[in-house]
């Protein structure tokens, strides 16, 4: 994998120190990460949260409206940058200062509205993923209230 | 494992899909489980995210007073409930639905102030966890600005 000018490379982890185990996928109208918009926005096209059989009990509460967090595995980037040029920028920064998928841990959150609840899953607006990223975790939004 | 009345046990996730490096701990004054708040408070105490040294340099570019995204994973919590009990509360509701430790993927995302940025990683404060989790990922905290 190449680096840019300005980037570094770590190791690439190396550790499994705890191990995931993928919940189901998300479907998005982006079919290649080139198609991905840079964030998601609230009024942005429906997605699918297509849950696998074992855990649809565990979506029992959620309801149409609902304002969720989603986490997802990005399963195409890279892992071992330490230092990174995010696309038209001129300078690195440290990853741990960017929201960029390149990331020893590569977990995103994005928040999202559920539109409906369906058998199998949710659909929902607000994700900028590309079609089939694996699914890992729903999780009521929460604010503290004192900001 | 113990399940309480109408709590729902699904199967213990038992695949290894993707794999996580811890890439520090996290030190707080909460010494034991029953020592943590419900939820992480902006004047809360001060923390200290340890970063393990091969991890250091993607830091940069982290300011004081940033607001960031701290992911974490919950070492303590099992993973095997669909439907549970809060705390408190009378009746169950599906895990999706509750911000629970108890999940498939126990990551946990909380947001916190940078209040001083050392050698070996950050001071925060707005974290409610245990002594010594383990540290996955710090993200900028990002709200659309839609909103």
């Amino acid at each position: 994998m190449t680096v840019r000018p300005g980037e570094t490379r770590g190791r690439m982890p190396d550790r499994a120190d705890a191990t995931l185990t993928f919940i189901g996928r998300i479907h998005t109208p982006f079919v290649r990460r080139a198609d991905c918009p840079r964030r998601g926005r609230p009024d942005g096209p429906l997605c699918r949260l297509l849950v696998d059989t074992a855990w649809r009990p565990a979506l029992e509460g959620i309801e149409v409206g609902a304002r969720i967090e989603v986490l997802y595995w990005m399963h195409l980037a890279r892992r071992d940058l330490l230092r990174q040029v995010p696309a038209g920028a001129s300078a690195a920064l440290g990853t741990f200062a960017l929201r960029s998928p390149v990331r020893p841990n590569p977990i995103a959150t994005a928040l999202a509205t559920v539109v409906s609840v369906e058998a199998d899953g949710l659909m929902v607006r607000g994700l900028d993923c590309v079609d089939g990223t694996p699914l890992l975790d729903i999780k009521p939004d929460f604010r503290p209230t004192e900001e």
